[in-house]
């Protein structure tokens, strides 16, 4: 069985909302709280908003590529990492259009997508989701964990990306950025 | 959106139940007949059993193999096509653990996956669906349509394909063959 994960939005969370910024297309609304839940299931409270996603196979990455990242990736969790940031992100019908060799040509050959954040391990532990075969409104969950001191990191690898050829085909992103909640709510 | 598929087996449908042969791994349970619906949302009737799929992006093929593939398959419901087969599949955990590179190598360069595929059309239209980030027991589910004078054909396509590599990493598979049916129930 795949893993699921639900992103709760609402009152309650082990995260507390700091920001969201709509980068392209419709946004969020807003919400204090935010909690990761990974598990067997889809989570039940649906809170103010909701977005789903299952951790399933790799789906650009060579062999090579694997090793590197998961040699140099650390684990979510870590004691340090109080921020965090959840971006959803949705490509246009013209990037699943494309062929699979023209998909990875945009997304590595050209646009360094796994190169780039590569640079960016261990400071920041990355976890991806997948969600466009559940119908959501999202292709992706990209989850992120970091120190409060790598923040200018974070925000470099990410304006990167957003300046890659592969970004073209970006058509919704949100970035959602968090803090650990100092009290449970 | 993507497009939704239901396979209903149980006392209705267009598609007449005319063998079940379990290849590998557990069974389904026998039923009388089957209907495909495709459609926005998931088909409510469930029936003696259901598996639902999506219609997502190609995972493997290349612009040149998928330029071939459209030019010469037929599409689904030609009034001669009164055989069909409905073929769900689940491969192994160790096929998933392999990525993008390893995957693409045995699927096409070691199992020639597309091209004993492309020996086959324009008499048999297949229409591929995923269901494994659905969390269904299968990854994909596969549909061909054909005339009952290309059952020959059909044996020997499916034949070829199950003496493959690709074919070491499926650990579930059932081959259910179905005739159009006479009168709707």
């Amino acid at each position: 069985m795949v893993t699921r994960v639900s992103f709760v939005a609402g009152e309650r969370g082990e995260w507390t909302i700091e920001s969201m910024r709509t980068i392209d297309g419709e946004s969020l609304a807003a919400a204090l709280r935010l909690a990761r839940h990974e598990d067997d299931a889809f989570h039940r409270d649906r809170g103010v908003w909701t977005i789903d996603g299952v951790r399933s196979n790799d789906r650009y990455v060579t062999r090579d590529e694997k090793a590197r990242l998961v040699a140099s990736s650390p684990a979510l969790g870590r004691a340090d990492a109080t921020c965090a940031a959840l971006i959803p992100i949705r490509k246009t019908d013209e990037w699943w259009a494309l062929t699979q060799d023209e998909r990875r040509a945009i997304f590595e050959e050209r646009s360094h997508h796994i190169a780039i954040g590569l640079e960016h391990v261990p400071a920041i532990a990355p976890r991806l989701y997948h969600c466009r075969d559940l119908g959501e409104p999202w292709d992706f969950l990209t989850w992120f964990e970091f120190a409060d001191r790598d923040r200018g990191p974070f925000d470099d690898l990410v304006g990167k990306l957003r300046e890659t050829e592969e970004w073209r085909y970006v058509s919704r992103e949100v970035d959602i950025r968090l803090v650990r909640s100092q009290e449970s709510l």
